[in-house]
């Protein structure tokens, strides 16, 4: 036995090694082009990203044939059908790529914009001005896309990237990267400003979050359950946390009932695979009898499946009871838990309990209520008669994101080009001293 | 052998679960109060730090007994002069401390106040605005005074405090505490708004930086190497890096000759034992004939001792050659390392490569020279044609700082009641659904 595993043990070990080896080889290699970036002109920055939509656009046919193979292997491994079509690209999507690369070229640049400035009594003119990050690393699911649109962000920022994607996208990602390096040697950038993580291998995401031996400022992890747990256990770097979306919808005694109707439908079904769609229904306990039904009814009509609390089961006939597990469940799916609540606090209450604090949303007419749960509900994003999948950085005029940050350190909310920076204090004076 | 080390290996870990233990009953006290602060009104506040002001100067004399325990422990285990003096209370000290926290009260509210708002086409009205962190872990070295100041921080910021001072400053920091809680409770707050850490073990710090259960959101450390590396290691949680200040005042071949004296005199000697004091003077070489030798007669005459490098021990006979050991080096002392630099990029260069990112001057009557180095420092602050020593909290208008953080994610530079807030997006609508 004993003789038996240790030549696997000593490859293993190897093998790790080796990984450990090339990992920390791109983060050197990130960190050598950091300043280099960070100096970067807007002009420099904004031509490799004109050049890089060029060049998706010029090897569309490439990366279709690449993103081919990474489909065709994901259905053969019986991937779910939603996980496919994540995979998948079409002429369009590449078009639609493009267009996003142009549209991150075409924000204004925040690198070095003054933030804030004043003047001492004592002559000393202070300004806040934007710098970047430094190296930020960002691991994500198999979407090919994030790919251009990560990079890019990162670049508009002034930050070297490393990029990690789901490894049933490698041949697509690769493709794809084949196409920042292209733009990137365009407008004279170095290709390491963009780096893109040679490997499937899962020990390459443990690396990262341990920082690549000093060289990775930050990490932004976008992923399921699976990915959070591990960052959460592993991570020895800051990070821009990306927790699921348990997003709740709030119906209060002073709602309108068809507006309320029309947020609900809209917050679940508008599209339920994005972290903003509502995963809860809590209704007030005065209008229970008014509002549960009709709303559960529009819902159902929708296509939604409704697990319902005692009180809901009561009230709407037919409904599936929802058990303990469905409160702080994220279905990204048609399904809705519902449950009657009494009042304001105790819907507070549940959110504090369940919710991931992502975004959440209240209906009502009173604004005192309203008041109360946007200043209390501890979420990124919370909303007063609007719908929960407002949460997107385009819908808030920001661009393009790389995700909604529920933490609060730095980012908390849409984390687009601005979000990737940090700040220095800028201090001009005329020889003071301090006494 | 197995046998003996066994009883002791339990009994260790006894000690250690017990320890675990208390301070996890601390992070979930702190947790539990946590939504209540975030709540509480600036008048609730300002009103508990006025009885915290007047509780330090009503219980002088029980401090002051307690100080002078800490006092003569620490004297008789040898402590150094400087050390004792930072450990030290006197009536005007406790007088200054209740002036501090009555200042923090005079500032205004961070929580709640608005830093950004605007409309969206579709007429959402999107507003980013404060709030609290949470709850902040703050580890210290032995300066009583830091309880009073960081414990009064985090208050007027809406978040509870964990507080874990040096355990040479025990019997101080827990008088000092008593009369936090007697100014909480003088206001309606809750006593665990702002704990202390209950023991001297410095496994305590070990349990703050892994988090205590998830308890903590931020920790913020204040101490020398030895914590800094401690934080690096075990940081499980984010932190806001206060990295060592080896300071930087080039003198550029720009620069005036008389302003260049009365900044650098100013930079290492006005006070040596701050953060911001100056460690490594670098002279422009084509100006090192004419400058070099009267800035270090200045520095001389001031009471600085000279570490040079081989140019400036032949250009002043007599200076102390420098090792490699001097530049990255606080001295935080009557020290000053000395070195001849190539222009202006081998001053970038060097400061990329020694310094700490903390705070770094110029000093040059060449504008386009000021700028690049302002610009490629990679410091929470640099200057131009000032002082490094303005490098503090209140020199900025921004009030009492529980320091200056040297990383760069979310607090950078001095961190004062505003770095100690986080926001949300608050958007309010009327019925608008995405489309």
């Amino acid at each position: 036995m004993s003789l038996a595993t240790e030549p696997r043990a000593a490859t293993d070990a190897g093998s790790d090694a080796a990984i450990a080896t090339d990992m920390n080889a791109l983060g050197r290699q990130a960190r050598a082009v950091a300043q280099r970036l960070a100096n970067a002109t807007t002009a420099e920055k904004d031509s490799a990203l004109a050049a890089i939509a060029a060049a998706l656009r010029r090897n569309e046919e490439e990366i279709l044939a690449a993103n081919a193979l990474d489909v065709s292997a994901a259905r053969g491994s019986g991937a779910a059908a939603s996980f496919v079509d994540r995979l998948t690209l079409t002429p369009a999507r590449i078009e639609a790529m493009a267009k996003g690369i142009e549209e991150i070229a075409a924000l204004p640049d925040p690198v070095g914009s003054v933030i804030a400035e004043w003047d001492r009594p004592n002559g000393l003119h202070i300004e806040r001005v934007r710098t970047p990050l430094g190296v930020v690393g960002i691991i994500y699911e198999s979407r090919p896309n994030v790919t251009a649109d990560a990079g890019a962000l990162c670049l508009k920022a002034g930050n070297a990237a490393i990029l990690r994607g789901g490894s049933d996208s490698f041949r697509s990602s690769t493709a794809i990267h084949r196409c920042l390096v292209e733009g990137l040697a365009a407008a004279g950038l170095p290709a390491a400003s963009i780096q893109t993580v040679p490997t499937r291998d899962r020990d390459a995401v443990g690396q990262m979050l341990a920082g690549l031996d000093g060289t990775i400022d930050v990490i932004v992890p976008r992923g399921g359950k699976s990915l959070v747990e591990r960052v959460q256990k592993e991570a020895r770097v800051p990070v821009f946390a990306h927790l699921e979306g348990v997003c709740h919808v709030y119906v209060d005694r002073a709602a309108d009932l068809d507006m309320a109707k029309a947020i609900v439908v809209n917050a679940k079904m508008r599209r339920v695979g994005v972290c903003g769609a509502a995963e809860t229904l809590l209704v007030d306990k005065a209008v229970a009898a008014s509002h549960l039904k009709p709303l559960v009814d529009a819902l159902q009509d929708a296509g939604c499946a409704i697990r319902g609390d005692a009180t809901t089961c009561d009230l709407v006939p037919g409904v599936v009871p929802a058990t303990e597990a469905d409160w702080p469940r994220e279905y990204l799916d048609g399904i809705i838990a519902v449950k009657v609540v009494d009042g304001l606090d105790a819907a507070i209450a549940h959110i504090a309990r369940y919710g991931s604090h992502h975004t959440d949303a209240i209906v009502t007419g009173d604004h005192a209520a309203a008041d109360r749960f946007l200043t209390e509900v501890d979420s990124a994003i919370v909303l007063h008669n609007a719908s929960t999948q407002f949460a997107d950085g385009g819908e808030f005029g920001m661009g393009a994101e790389i995700g909604i940050a529920t933490g609060r350190m730095h980012a908390r909310g849409p984390v687009g080009v601005e979000q990737l920076t940090s700040f220095k204090y800028r201090v001009r004076g005329a020889g003071q001293i301090r006494p």
